[in-house]
């Protein structure tokens, strides 16, 4: 067969990691695909470093346009970033009959819709493993592998950064300001951390997860996303000391007539398998009517991590490219024309249970007046904590049975008002995902 | 598109379900896969009960060698299970032209290279998702998934039955005895449960992950199979206050010129994520070069889990069938020209820690001739616990360095014949996998 010839947008971290992975393990690859893949061109914006990677057989350019417009290339891999540039070139190639492989989720989860359309329209794939938890291949398994199922929830850690955070937190117990430094010190976190830490990144993945598990298109502006940077070491300790454990979760549900896709800390139960996912690792977990429940662990960032979901994805192509695009995978689990666009719902009607830090005097009264508050709102709550602090008021913590997120929020204006509470009351969900 | 005509050989635990599956989420698995799948033809023993379970609309027939005979059907779903009888069904379809899933693994460990072979001269696809681990999309995984790795090593906890006894006896302190017969109440293990216990079972299902995992034959006649039966509660206990937790695992580890394949109980750190699979639960875990280390995780058993698997291979097949066979992902993962035939590492040059618990008398004499012996074999050992008994004597639990198994033979046969020691060493090996 004649080899799969790719251009490469990029070649930073992931771009020079799929060269050398391809470079590496060609052999084992040829054996397994049946077909050679070759880089032919990359587009860069420093020759001489690029030069210095891939050696003088694959030609350079700095104009990325060029690569997508070239007749000797059948697959644009898209390892850039950025949504602007990308999107236009990602486009352009389409256009120009390439198929493409990309690792960028912002793109996807914001012009998903158009790139697809596109896509489709012009009879190209776009392959994105490599977007959601890398080295894990979650899209392959939500695709094809559970394609028999009705899927009720899929829900996971899937961003590294923060999970180092919170992992460094609870094991050091230190603050978040510290954390977030060892992350950066480590290679774990940005100079600029924020779109990670506030859930953005997560968020970007879940929307890709969501659409996939449910056949729905999923408005990324409108997910709910809180991150992780309000968390105290206080709070991972409390929850330790309960049995819990905080991980920045992405949950996505079915409901009939909607999907809830939120982006959060949140507790789990310290023996779910999900609590014992450390460091910058991920894990996707996916409830299937047939399957039940399944869970995907793995890297959720790495050079050559992120190449393994690129190859995967290029020798998928190679196989598909010649067949009949009605016998491919669809490019979001479901036939275009089967994709539903359901509302997103509201999050005052997502329910979950909560965990509570108040900070209260330490007196019968003001621990009944607490607990009165709550219950004015139909949350019924118990006292699990009380950790005394020096002006003998004390972190009262507090953990809830489920209830509507809009009852919580009134419930916490009530609180806050209460004399005897100090400051704001820390509230973060308890998920049991069963 | 024309409906996939699907043909099944039984109409059991598995067939039931897949019947099941197929009709309640039909719309959503058409709106997945873009073209229908109908059940044409029935193969079972009692046509009483199949009829009040598929209704009038399906064929039935009490000979199976008449179902893969018919010239309505594209693919026959094989779920009858026994490698005899369905062996000759296999090939005979195969030989009729039919693409072949099948959710049985004692076939396929016994007889794959046969069965491939026949296929790929027939042009005709043989799909086993089902095979291992059943709700688990790990063939697909291993084939598709991690394609760019270099695979190291596959690991995992591939038999629900002895986990679900492990963890019985775990939890609750219990003898091998009464967790078999809870499993067995539970309807977690057979009446004879030897294949399940005694490894049997978790044997097949590793050579088809090693197979997939390195690209070679596997002779499943070859492979060190060790079961639970000889565990006792203080085993799990004695693991248990060390920090550990004991599992059987199955392990797969390629080397230079030979390939390592071992099932046996082994002792795994309760903090590594595979500590945390309890029940009936299965998980695999597969080390590749880029990748790193991913872990799948969910139901080993089941009736719907195991048709969630069927009829991922059912949509495959829908897919592929029309591809040029050779776009089409091999039946092991690699090209068949590119497997090879690599022996399997012998035993005795395998190389592991061990726990090894004693029943010697608790004197400092006794228990330096003790490390004396170990010493002597090249063992680097330490006494780690002693749990008096009634005689004066204690179990003394060690924990060696990483040995080769022969040296470890040895070493226990001078240690049962030291006068201080009581009765048969018992030895279980400690696995890192990391």
């Amino acid at each position: 067969m004649p080899p799969l010839r790719i251009g490469m947008l990029g070649l930073g971290t992931v771009g020079a990691g799929t060269w050398r992975v391809l470079t590496r393990n060609q052999r084992d690859i040829v054996a397994r695909s049946g077909r050679p893949m070759e880089i032919v061109a990359v587009a860069v914006r420093d020759l001489e470093r690029a030069r210095r990677i891939v050696g003088g057989a694959v030609a350079l350019t700095t104009d990325p346009f060029d690569l997508v417009n070239r007749a000797d290339i059948d697959v644009v891999v898209e390892v850039m970033g950025g949504t602007t540039l990308a999107r236009e070139l990602v486009l352009q190639a389409i256009a120009n009959g390439k198929h493409v492989v990309t690792a960028n989720k912002a793109l996807l989860a914001e012009h998903g819709a158009e790139i697809f359309a596109a896509a489709e329209a012009r009879g190209v794939i776009v392959a994105y493993e490599a977007a959601v938890a890398v080295s894990i291949p979650i899209i392959k398994a939500l695709r094809e592998g559970l394609v028999a199922n009705r899927i009720a929830w899929v829900a996971g850690i899937v961003n590294g950064t923060s999970n180092f955070i919170l992992t460094e937190m609870g094991s050091k117990g230190i603050g978040y300001a510290n954390a977030l430094k060892d992350a950066q010190d480590q290679g774990f976190a940005e100079a600029d951390p924020r779109f990670d830490v506030e859930g953005t990144d997560a968020a970007h993945k879940l929307c890709l997860l969501a659409a996939n598990a449910f056949g729905t298109q999923v408005p990324f502006a409108e997910v709910h996303t809180e991150g992780i940077t309000e968390l105290e070491a206080v709070d991972l300790a409390c929850a330790e000391a309960l049995g819990y454990r905080i991980k920045l979760l992405g949950v996505a549900r079915r409901h009939d007539h909607s999907v809830e896709v939120r982006v959060h800390p949140a507790l789990l139960r310290s023996d779910h398998l999900l609590a014992g996912v450390d460091g910058s690792m991920n894990a996707v977990m996916v409830h299937g009517d047939a399957s039940g429940t399944t869970l995907y662990y793995g890297a959720g960032a790495g050079s050559e991590q992120t190449a393994s979901a690129v190859i995967a994805d290029l020798v998928d192509v190679a196989r598909s490219a010649a067949c009949d695009p009605s016998e491919r995978v669809p490019h979001r689990a479901f036939q275009s024309h089967a994709m539903a666009d359901l509302p997103l719902r509201p999050m005052a009607d997502t329910t979950s249970a909560w965990y509570l830090r108040i900070i209260c005097s330490a007196t019968p009264t003001a621990e009944r007046a607490l607990l009165r508050t709550l219950a004015r709102f139909g949350l019924q709550a118990r006292i699990y904590g009380r950790y005394a602090q020096p002006d003998h008021s004390a972190h009262h913590v507090v953990l809830t049975q489920p209830v509507a997120y809009a009852a919580l929020r009134r419930a916490l204006v009530s609180l806050e008002q209460l004399p005897a509470v100090q400051g704001k009351v820390r509230a973060v969900r308890v998920e049991t995902l069963e």
